[in-house]
């Protein structure tokens, strides 16, 4: 948003495809929510040095992570906002930014259940601090204290989420409403993250049972409940609330489910992770779930012998990725990507979306499905 | 609090200490708290069953937990309430014991990072998971699985605390007065856990940094924060607020320094751990730092030798205790008990504290640093 442009903007029915506008808006407001995160955290900053001077190094990591967010989730929750008909509003920016500290906090003390080495091109939170007790040259375990100190960021990040969604300034009333959803997101979520431990523990389950994974422990928090947070701050009616929650109910799947095929096939340089890493740590995709449901016995039998092999290599890696082609996952997981968009898109154009925050939400929608941002 | 006390108690000067009626009132709160935690894991328990039915288990574990609960937390928080003059409110009930959760978050991180086995005389948390792992013949590694499961309830806890607190009904006007508190609560609890596995890395520091860490990992949002809780909600005036600060801070730190005599002298069956256990963990009390200090070259190698040996038998913490005393440790943090608890109550003796709270807090001086509960 520039100085220039109007704090508030007319609803205009049904919001048109800004193709030239919504990339402008979307870096602007990306923008915005990395100097919203850069104020709450100096000041968390300040009030973690008045406990000692060397807890300062929690921000500091918590800071690199923090950096290469792409900030979806806030602007689902942003643009909900404005396409209920609200002006442009530093509080709604931050409020929405919170929501990277949320996900921060998610994927820290995912990292450290799945003993993940890598997260967006560095090292994960757990090594990061691993790695200064070695070089320190630290007493005891270098890898218990790594753990120890990504718990305690995640943990942080978890409280302080909830201290700047509510201390965002936004009135009482509307964070009233927005409470409830608020409370809801969090406690699913780690709901999903404990279903997703049993999958693994179980060893590989049903198609059906892979996605209610990816709904509880990516789909909601990611999508359709930032898009709930932002509608109802705005005190949006039922129409708007509905249509959103179809968009975004069909969108959270397709997009999780883009971020398993990346997962799998995706470039390293765009995933920030090393190729092939989420087969090495087991995950139980609904990729995975139909190569096992499709696939002859001798491939089933690959997937069982190969998948969560800490050791896997990179011909183990493309001999995975064959499975996953012949059997027709990757086809299967593709059109179910296609068939949610355009279900999300669908949704949009059953109400009206003010300008141009319609734009923006069915240009995300292809950006969240795609993972080009 | 039962039904024929009056709702509104009046503020009668100079509180007598009420030995007859407080033991009574503080078993009535302890009740109250866990109904009112009993109602609220209710609640979570059907909207994690909304997630998956296998979920469950996630709320049985922290109930398990919640029992063995002291509701010291709660009882300060509600009682600087009363203390200030407001009436007996459920709705404050309700905000105090959602320390209950806030705490339940601490010690279950806690255990994972100090991996300790036992709290409460139960399996911790983590061990618990690790166990249903085990007996269930599921894949892959079950301490994984344990210390995964462990982390989400504690960040179901962390959660649940705020949730409870702020939807505790009372005003919205009350509510937004302890919000800072409740913020610096989290943040510097987490900042003081980090202290603590930093002191454990370094292996041992002064008696200073010792005090550093009692502070900010356990004393202030043991006492000082659940009174600032209590009587920002009461809204109530400067001298009132100062008195408790003095008596907070004072008491904080005599209760934790009681904690730790117990934890390396108590009986197993009041401490619900194993005898030595502290010991055998390593934490760098103040009691150590002092012994070390205070020792010949010939007892601090015995700290030094025998501190933090997982395998520790009962002759090593024999021998361990022997030091704690011959160095005069131990005398040295009784009369630091002694001391901090003379302290806090002078503080309360400066201003006016509405009975029966007056008495009550008194008590809870002495219950918290005698740790006969």
């Amino acid at each position: 948003m520039t100085s220039t442009r109007p704090r508030s903007e007319p609803i205009v029915g049904r919001a048109p495809v800004d193709l030239e506008d919504s990339p402008l808006e979307r870096e602007n407001l990306r923008r915005r929510v990395s100097e919203a995160l850069d104020r709450f955290l100096y000041r968390q900053d300040g009030r973690l040095a008045s406990v000692a001077p060397e807890v300062g190094v929690l921000v500091g990591a918590l800071r690199d992570l923090l950096c290469g967010g792409k900030r979806l989730r806030p602007a689902f929750g942003y643009w909900a906002w404005r396409g209920a008909g609200m002006p442009d509003d530093d509080r709604m920016v931050t409020a929405a930014a919170a929501l990277e500290l949320f996900q921060a906090s998610a994927i820290i003390h995912d990292d450290v259940m799945d003993r993940s080495d890598t997260r967006r091109g560095l090292p994960a939170v757990h090594r990061r601090f691993g790695e200064l007790h070695r070089a320190a040259g630290w007493r005891s375990d270098g890898e218990a204290f790594g753990t120890g100190a990504a718990i305690l960021v995640g943990d942080l990040c978890l409280g302080w989420s909830d201290e700047m969604f509510f201390g965002s300034g936004l009135a009482a009333d509307r964070l009233a409403r927005a409470r409830t959803v608020f409370d809801q997101m969090r406690t699913e979520l780690m709901g999903g993250q404990y279903l997703d431990l049993l999958e693994q523990a179980l060893g590989g389950g049903s198609v059906a049972r892979s996605r209610r994974v990816i709904q509880y422990k990516s789909a909601r928090y990611s999508v359709l409940r930032p898009l709930q947070l932002g509608v109802a701050l705005a005190g949006a009616g039922r129409r708007l609330r509905e249509a959103y929650d179809a968009y975004g109910l069909a969108l959270g799947e397709a997009f999780q489910l883009r971020d398993d095929v990346l997962g799998v096939f995706g470039d390293p340089a765009e995933t920030g992770k090393p190729a092939g890493d989420d087969l090495r740590e087991g995950k139980r995709t609904v990729l995975v779930a139909l190569a096992t449901q499709r696939g002859t016995p001798v491939q089933a039998g690959v997937v069982d012998r190969l998948l969560g092999d800490p050791a896997l290599d990179l011909a183990g890696v493309e001999l995975l990725r064959e499975v996953l082609v012949d059997t027709g996952a990757l086809a299967e997981v593709e059109r179910m990507i296609a068939a949610g968009t355009e279900q999300a898109l669908a949704a949009l154009d059953t109400v009206e979306v003010a300008a141009p925050a319609g734009g923006v939400l069915r240009e995300l929608a292809a950006a969240a499905t795609a993972r080009r941002f």
